[in-house]
């Protein structure tokens, strides 16, 4: 099989922009739902694997209680293990201020914040209201702040509740400024359960652009409905140069057994690729990365570059039997 | 488990057609690489399903050699057996004139000829040049033109050849010339492998559309490498309103084993649904067809709104044990 340059004919996409950080999440949002235990030292090859693909921020772990999340229980430990040299940004989830103690000492880069932005998704998820969750974000903060260390922060069920259904961009708007109002400008927008849709991204991405100028929005799409790189595309046109996804598309839907979760990572980069989008990641190499964890995991991962290989995988005449009619 | 209207935010996708159709792929395209043989009945229950759920246009199966194409051998008792009283409009691969007769007798609607646009692709697919694939379609045009009935044009490996790499834009606007001149004016461009890429579609879109603005494209995408339902995004931003899909996403790659064929017909018309765009097509009918399709060819299909039901698939908020962190 012989691979060229990606995107060789040079065709740009107008309107996108010219370079975007991905961000990969799957050691925390894709490996916190494996039912098997994953080895520390395999969390920490995964995450060193992604770095040196060209990788530059990763959602590293969360320090939640052990007890509600037994799999991210070796937290401290996978900061630990990982190699810090190449200076990746290492964020990890926090719920609270004994959450934010331990990933000040764990030593992480960033810690990230998270809500619902339907009442019952927060609830179910960490059994508060929205405004309960607001306020102990105020002590995160302060724990975060002494350490020095930034707090971002992320909005759950952004584009659709699986309880409630729809959710107003005006609700999102609210919680963003909130988030301002705690310092907190740096702000992801999760498609919790694949609802997001390309109209619903372009009025979102614009409504927090005309009211929050100073807020830099990452997206976090999932794949539930297969439109999850159709939303990246409107993302794309309008701007936003930060965007989520989990290697293999590591991750799934509670929901709806079945069902995929997040968009993923060498898809993404594969698509960025080939619209003239440069982000720094080698496509070759994630995907090595992404089959060795097909093998951790023990099955068959969603990710679709990882099968076929990159566009300009070329094969002889006589490789196959047939040509496809 | 409850569901409302689609896109009940009613937001509308700026610069994307009001309107499209959705041409279904699956009866030929499809099922030809299924390796056990799908009844007759089946085949015909598939097509009827497909029609009940709004689909106007079909390949319904192709009049190639049966040793060539076994599954296909029952191509005129599928075309008699089907309900025909909706008029949806039946199409059907037509490889020369020979085929073209079998394909008028059995009362097809337009009978399809199709070429590679890379030599080495055309030849290892019909074993000619095709410059003797053009010839032969005059033949083809001859006894259609006598029983009446339209001819339409395909072009594969539009967007890339597996064994040539990329195929220049150029070439497609000289084959698509070549059918002109033949009288066929209404071409697919087809996306063999997998190697169409947003900026590769809107730069053939505008050459077409610019050099031979009487020609109208119909655009046929695989999701070998997970970017389908984008190449679609940039189609609908150019104007196109002809899609094939494939229910399910039934239908391989040969050159990729475990790598996915045709894009979906179903997550099609739920992207198509949320952007606004109507295609009389009815979702959750669709969906049940292709339900029943995945226990007739007995496996898990890769369409994912099959699995995760629509975007407003509401829950109990005690039907899960954790709601994704």
């Amino acid at each position: 099989m012989q691979v060229r340059t990606p995107n060789d004919q040079k065709i740009r996409m107008e309107g996108f922009p010219a370079e975007v950080t991905v961000i990969d999440v799957g050691p925390r949002d894709g490996l916190q739902s494996e039912p098997g235990w994953i080895p520390t030292e395999e969390k920490i090859a995964l995450i060193d694997g992604l770095v040196d693909a060209g990788i530059r921020q990763l959602e590293a772990t969360s320090f939640v209680s052990p007890r509600a999340v037994p799999q991210m229980r070796d937290a401290a430990e996978v900061i630990a293990g990982v190699d810090r040299s190449k200076g990746a940004v290492l964020t990890a989830l926090v719920p609270n201020a004994r959450g934010a103690e331990r990933a000040a000492a764990a030593g992480i880069d960033a810690m990230v914040v998270f809500l619902s932005a339907s009442e019952s998704h927060n609830r179910k998820n960490v059994n508060r209201s929205v405004a309960q969750s607001l306020d102990g974000f105020g002590e995160v903060c302060g724990v975060a702040g002494e350490a020095g260390i930034p707090v971002y922060g992320a909005i759950a069920t952004s584009f659709g509740c699986p309880f409630e259904g729809s959710v107003p961009v005006s609700r999102i708007v609210d919680i963003a400024k909130a988030y301002r109002d705690l310092g907190i400008t740096r702000l992801t927008l999760g498609d919790t359960t694949g609802m997001a849709t390309p109209p619903i991204v372009k009025a979102t991405c614009r409504a927090l652009r005309r009211e929050l100028p100073e807020t830099e929005v990452t997206l976090h799409f999932h794949n539930t409905r297969g439109v999850g790189l159709a939303c990246v595309y409107a993302g794309l046109e309008e701007g936003v140069t930060r965007y989520e996804a989990s290697i293999g598309g590591l991750g799934g839907c509670p929901f709806a057994p079945g069902a995929t979760g997040n968009i993923c990572t060498e898809d993404l980069v594969y698509l960025l690729d080939e619209c003239g989008v440069r982000s720094g990641v080698d496509l070759a190499r994630l995907v090595e990365v992404s089959r060795r964890l097909e093998r951790v995991v023990g099955r068959t991962l969603p990710g679709q570059v990882m099968k076929a290989g990159p566009r300009l995988s070329l094969y002889p005449v006589d490789s196959v039997a047939t040509a496809c009619g």
